[in-house]
């Protein structure tokens, strides 16, 4: 790639949900990134900080409806887009030059069929499904640094992925029979006015949701089945948490006769996460807890084996908006315009 | 049994923690009993209401040192300790003829070395292990009837018999590979002070614990295999929410090939429970939420089958404090002594 | 007034609302009264019991359509309704011979002009502003005992003059600077899908609002200035918490030069609310918690001087829905109606 | 002063707090400061990391126990320890030469007396009350640059001083009849395991602690009576959120007849802080929120005047642990050593 300039013009489509309120709170405090445009259509003309009042005093834009031309002038594009909005603009984007990073869903999936059975409508960008760049860096890294456009995968699948990752790459487990039961904040549902999400319904309760199916299902399997190289069986629950932020996956897995023991999983997993900036194996036995996260762009894991018996279990623990979202689409932009990886991620997590 | 008295007098052994005062706030307005002792060690002469404000006007009584024969005088006894206290107490509670309903966990396992093992000390009434009846009335409605003693199940194991129940009575799943995800707000670890259990460290957050080994796995293991004939392999991760009352199982089965459909799944789970007060089977792909049982006696279950493959899974939900505790103790009490087994525990649940 | 019915018939109108749904709560446990009439516009023909899980088992209604001749048919009729709804059909269930306890805002004043004010519209109904009674009964037993049309007062307003009720009626403090600092969960505002309202918007964090002006003014204004008998001036400020039930009233008011000391006040106070079922005058020095009247009917309140110094404090603390709303109107109906004042509010607080 | 060394030597004293978690949390991601020496009698030999596993990968420090000689090594010490610790190390750390920076409420007060009839104890360092500096640096700018000691005001003390300085150096209000109704999240309790903090006692509701008299009362009397330049009366009343982080104060006064309008007023706030990196203005009529600054070293106020009246309100919001702690004593430290005022402090708040 050519050299990266001084500082990225960066664009944002779609910034006025979490999403897109998390990467302007990262990119104020970025080295190499100044935001030059943010759009909103429901908004045009609204200061940022005014619905972010966390960020007076750091930003002076104002939202402006989306617009291919001013976008293209960007070096990168970032859409915090619901689905459906991302596919219909890229086109045009990618053939006016730009560079974009998609945290939507809609590029997540390579099967167009698949992607229409879920969200219950055609694909209109197909042709892209195959050049997206599936921007897990700890899978991808390679790929994401020279890709036009990476699809940044869902908060839940990275919380999963991360922690099935070193079982299935190392053949431990067996490729059926896995369960991801899975518990998210709200904030992953977004910023819209719905009923469920009130504090008055949320708030002091727990509840599963999309038990019998959810939308993340799909690309858990697909990237589950890219790791083990092989078609997976995996059943997904997400919960809702009464809170804001953070993901915790409790994978269950079942043990191969011919696994090593515990401790000797423990070392492997702590080796193929040593050089990632943003994983953490903690000690076997621990339990990560989301809070050790919140605002980080980290996931933290740790391995248990009840009683020696035959159940390997994950827990994996991300905050949804920062390495579930926004956070690992900047650490995807570090890697495509050669930053430093971790610039502008490295703050620690708020605890308590 | 002989005749009920107009009202029960009612004992109650370690009122100071949250399953004493639930006890309270639903004996209070039982219409059948009244509390006339209430012990604490710690607190001995201070007023009930003092430490339990929402008490004010309802009752007048004071905490007492424990006395055998006081309480002896009682028609029933309730045990609301920890572990290690009800066991010390019984044989002579029982000698002196009163009728015991213990909350703790001394009388759940029929196996003094398994208890042994889990609670790291030798149990010191082995003998009632026996004759103690397991306090599920939802399975052992007429052995509790005539018990003298009779061990409340724990939280945790209610909500996952009352899920797993009709699933294994019916054979419909294999017995191995249940898989047992849980969850409950903080009141099930009691009111000690405890710096996990702040506010500042446990709100906002979620992680499981015990994963590889909690107390509650023996009695689980106990119970469902009772409930299949057979021993079970069942994992069992609890988890800590940031809130106050629930519990809620996430419960994974391999459905057998032979297992009806869905549809006949749900009408049987129907008709096990039409008749039961305190369990309530929503329409098939229902959500229930911990909220729906906050303050009740009551566990509402669905069931679900993700695209018709062969994981079957039920979510149970309670109020640990409630059906998992001291609404479950007062259902006990009820049929012990021939009431109404809804007596006094006809509320609806707070909500929001 | 004419012999109770065994059982009143209970219509309800608006009653999708959590003001709604926890009338139904207390209404289903009432010995007294059974609901056979519950409207909304918007969920014709849905199940109550769909829109609120934890009344599944109680209450077999669906919602229908508004109708004055069905509603006419009750022996009374609440209204949980946004305010606006109330006044236009208030003179036809009226001529129709109906007794009616109206939650919402529109009987409240006794002047239409301000009414009109603070609501942007005219009032529709202002011949029937003097008939209502408000529906006070610490302040207004006997004639709310009589009324054909109760105004339930509003939350904020319950809270603010149970606690200043003593101090202006004795005289002991000076009308003029009074400031009311108040804090209520988010029920308050309803059910409504508004941003602001999201869990992930309003939990963990703490706002002021109305401070410049808010609707609850003129009836905070009204109502102690009946009570001292001339004009108060008075700033009232509301806050929002994060949390779902519970209101808290800080009451900051100068003591004049004459008044007693503190011993003799707090007795006073004790003495003014003795008779009062649902008033509860804690010690002197205490500190009322909302948790402490959580799902009650209950108002509890405290008195503090700092330093013998000229400023005295009442701390106030209700259930916004319970007696803020749905306990009070239902105190009001047992008064009406000449049941016990108590029936179907007997049962403690939720704690913890 | 001499020369800023490249990067600071930071002891911390007292480091196992939230108090001292928050510092570190600063100070990792500080560009001139480095910790070096973190002490802990109760955890000596105990990885920070640990303790609060959010700095895992950010530090690699462990507890010690508090040594003079280690500490005065350093170039800057901070104490976030409960009262009573700092001022018995104090005279012979500063004596070794270091310079301090103390969290703690030991040399807040002026006057060694009042201290003790607060504290319940004697000053053991009372000469070096005159020498400290009181650590606001919107007032005392100049004298802490020079300072070896700075006294860190309070949290509520920080957030009502903000609020009322500019009204009170304006001389708008009277000095008398001030009312600070002020509200903290619970981490201001500290990390220490107390029943009333658990999770189970303090979310869901909410109380005034200390309404009769609070240990931050004369703090806020010394530091408003030096703005005003005469005694001033002020009634101070805090209140426990339900909630981790965040202070929020609602402070009433009332106007002087010739004070000015509210624009004018508004126009002269906004001057006096124009300035200022850390207040933040907002307009007239805004509500500010305590998540607005989650983590930021930030106050934010807001002006209102109801309808015109004589009563005028300021709402001013911090984060207890940054603006009301940690961030406030980098700030101080920034000031001390010649560095950029806001060095390590220009994070947004977390939101949401």
């Amino acid at each position: 790639m050519s050299q990266a300039p001084d500082k990225l013009r960066v664009g944002i489509v779609g910034g006025t949900g979490y999403t897109g309120a998390e990467l302007l709170r990262f990119l104020v405090g970025h080295p190499h990134a100044e935001v030059v445009a943010i759009t909103s259509r429901s908004e045009e003309g609204v200061a940022v900080s005014d619905m972010y009042p966390n960020l007076r005093g750091h930003l002076e834009l104002h939202f402006t409806t989306p617009d291919v031309d001013r976008l293209a002038a960007c070096d990168v594009v970032f859409f915090a887009t619901p689905h459906n909005v991302a596919m219909r603009m890229m086109p045009a984007l990618l053939a006016a030059g730009a560079r974009v990073i998609d945290l939507s869903a809609d590029f997540r999936l390579r099967d167009a069929d698949i992607w229409s059975q879920w969200y219950g409508e055609p694909h209109v960008a197909p042709e892209l499904l195959r050049e997206a760049v599936y921007g897990l860096p700890e899978m991808n890294r390679d790929a994401i640094r020279d890709a036009r456009l990476v699809a940044c995968p869902g908060c839940y699948p990275t919380a999963i992925q991360l922690g099935y990752l070193p079982l299935l790459e190392s053949g431990w487990v067996e490729t059926s029979g896995l369960i991801a039961s899975c518990a998210s904040g709200v904030s992953g549902a977004g910023r819209q006015a719905k009923v469920p999400m009130l504090l008055a319904e949320a708030s002091g309760s727990f509840k599963a949701y999309g038990a019998s199916g959810h939308r993340h299902l799909p690309e858990i399997r697909q990237s589950l089945g890219d790791i083990a190289g092989t078609d997976v069986g995996v059943t997904f629950v997400p919960h809702l948490l009464p809170m804001v932020r953070g993901i915790h996956a409790t994978l269950y897995s079942t043990v191969k006769a011919d696994a090593p023991a515990l401790d000797a999983m423990q070392a492997a997993l702590e080796k193929r996460y040593e050089a990632e900036p943003f994983v953490d194996v903690m000690p076997a036995g621990s339990h990560p807890e989301t809070r050790f996260v919140k605002g980080a762009n980290m996931c933290r894991i740790a391995l248990h084996r009840p009683e020696d018996g035959d159940t390997l279990i994950v827990l994996s623990v991300i905050d949804n908006l920062a390495k579930g979202a926004a956070g690992q689409a900047i650490q995807n932009m570090n890697i495509m315009f050669g930053f430093s990886e971790t610039a502008g991620l490295e703050a620690a997590a708020l605890l308590p």
